[in-house]
């Protein structure tokens, strides 16, 4: 029996890596999902299998290195082919340049950028050497599985009081954009989404009412319809793809 | 009997605009599209109407204010409300800035830029009054209609001896920027492409053998696959919406 | 006696054209100074000739082409080498997408962007042949000259309701980019100026007096220090030329 | 006696910090310079010093938060206020995304980026409260100072095999951004340089001869040409500021 294609999502921890979990579950992808504390991934996995889907939590710091390479290894050992990778983790904390410290905007670089070179580098080595099953009638390279970062938009511009999510989210691009650039023409598809609002989160809900209170018109982002967005980015054929997508509420300020 | 909603493709001389009428009709819309030869319709037109779809052809100067005026007004009185409006006109044409003509320079520009004005403005004119029938129950501004503006990589940068191809798309990708913030919170979604490929017709065929060579590795666009993705932006949910979609071929350099 | 150097300035009639056209006449430079209203050039002519400079007033639509290359012939054959050329015409107008006509939108274009380019390729024909005296010495390409389009922050982006002046100002950018592209290679220096705040004129003065009340704060742009940037872009060496530059009051948003 | 004014240039290893330091202590700056390994910078003092400039050397690693801090400290204490600081440190190494090393990674952004961060929050942080000196008939914000961050093409986007690089570079951008919206209206300019072509240096003469060959025509920059782009940054009145600033050669393709 062949082992099933994997879908892991770095950064489960919120509703977008969530619901991305729960679209490509439903898809059929074994879904492998991950965040710092395990035993916070629980209600994930039990939505995933009571709705029939295979799912796999694991507790792990995506800023470490051998913690990355021992949960790629690990699922590509035990459970199979990863053939989709979402990183999903952000750390938006304003604070003026003035008082910011050391430690905070190196801890925030980490979590933004290093976390996804290191998960985005060692999901690359794994696809580049494989072909997709399934696609062996296909002339030239086949797509070989895909990429995708989250961003926002500070990933466009470091607004004032916000160098260290900038910071990170500007160098998070320039990844996304170095390794399409050097990835896509082996097969890989690497996206960029920039996500240009509020999402509907516990977080947003609690903190910003008043901008919670246009959920009912469709100001506030359902994490459902994100994750449409990158299952349709998967499934975009190879002549089509899209490099950055930018969603957002149709009364959002750009 | 109420009438068919329609989708109204303005520039369906090219593989493009073709692909995306049959792509909306097959969907169960009224296809009206518009060249400026009526008569280089008709393959189109049959097509459409073999598979099953509604279709009508217009020979229209989009050029033209007095020409796009009564295109709308006839469309929407006779035949449907205008739901979706994709415009295609294109005109590249390189030349060195030293020997490019007024002229060509000025055509190039109405064909890319000032016909898109004219035909967005008309068409939003209409949107912005009407409720999308079926979506009464949604509290707020409902998806009143979509509208989008197919650009090119000349619609980033100005290379050299692409003066006028890229000023007409620079000047469209910003009329599309600035459509998108006055009718977006009023329920119009207004969306831009970057075709960043050769697609597949017949000029790259007989002018670009050498890249046409390239078809059965996936290095050619197939405007099928172009027409999926404008679906996919007039079905994205009103508070998950793309401004700017990029399309390229995996193996494409950007 | 060899013909003096010439500096053109296309739209004279604003406080930054006055200053530039000032700035290069203190420099040795005959000062040329076009608008479509000969008689209000005179003010300026008179400034320029009491401070002991030479100056040249025409009354000339840029937008048409007979008029542009008229005007750069006679100057070319009576008074001598255009070595300078800044382009400084602009239309700021905001309106309503729904509501702007196809005659200001195109007009605004013939102004902000027809004019640049029929100026800009009639001034760079005659540059291209041209090695500027005195620079016999050096190896390889000379710097034969300058030439300078105005911007603003409508250049970067289209904003609600100025799907006009940003048409026609992204437009330009794209084309002054196109030119550089093209032309700098050969010795030509084409620069784009991004002018991103109010400037001190009696227009900001009667309609914006708020924003005026902060001239003595310093932010409002003062016209002699936009003409300051023009003359160090075009003294830079050609081994460190700039392409595109910002100026803003230190105060301002962006 | 007043103490002199600071001019600190971190990263003075290369020809450009060298070439700054020179400039500004031309102007009758103290030019405080400082880099890793402090020997290497006796050339440099002694230049200076020769030419009848005041210089202090300092080896330094701008990566330790403890260095900067003591750093900044001394020279603020011991030496004269800091009224300018250029951060001129880079790292160029390409690498395939597949075979690129965490340590490298991290060390690329710490050179290129973190180490901007933490020079040029404690140099702003002294800034912030001071009054320039001979300023004191101005209303309004005085100009406190200026922090310039030099940049490279690789901040704009990031190509295929330069992940590392543009990573840091890009981010290096945003804290520029942010810094300048934050400070600007404080009285700080900030700026950030595309230096996007060859410098004069023995690592290009070396490793790009064909590149280097170009020297006499123009097609390689000269690390003094760029000091005077520096020091008219500088110069700029608070009405007039320059955010970015791009230099190339004149037949540098971009």
């Amino acid at each position: 029996m062949s082992p099933s294609k994997v879908c892991l999502v770095i950064g489960a921890g919120d509703a977008t890596g969530g619901a991305v979990a729960r679209r490509f579950a439903r898809e059929g992808y074994t879904a492998c999902v991950s965040r710092r504390t395990q035993e916070k991934l629980e209600p994930l996995l039990a939505q995933i299998r009571q709705a029939g889907g295979t799912a796999h939590g694991f507790g792990s710091d995506a800023r470490r290195e051998d913690e990355v390479v021992a949960l790629v290894e690990h699922i590509e050992r035990d459970i199979g082919p990863i053939e989709v990778m979402v990183f999903n983790i952000g750390a938006n904390s304003p604070n003026s340049i003035l008082t910011e410290t050391a430690q905070r905007y190196t801890k925030i670089w980490e979590m933004c950028c290093l976390a996804g070179f290191l998960t985005g580098r060692e999901v690359a080595k794994r696809m580049v050497g494989r072909v997709t099953p399934g696609d062996p009638g296909r002339q030239g390279t086949t797509h070989k599985g895909t990429i995708i970062f989250t961003g926002a938009s500070a990933s466009l511009r470091g607004s004032a009081n916000f160098a260290g999510f900038a910071g990170g989210k500007m160098a998070l691009r320039s990844l996304a954009q170095s390794m399409a650039r050097e990835l896509g023409p082996m097969g890989i598809h690497v996206a960029h989404t920039i996500i240009d609002g509020a999402i509907d989160t516990h977080f947003i809900r609690s903190q910003f009412p008043e901008r919670y209170a246009l959920k009912d018109q469709g100001g506030i982002m359902d994490p459902e319809h994100i994750a449409d967005a990158y299952w349709m980015l998967h499934q975009q054929p190879r002549d089509a793809w899209t490099h950055e997508l930018d969603l957002r509420p149709y009364m959002e300020k750009f």
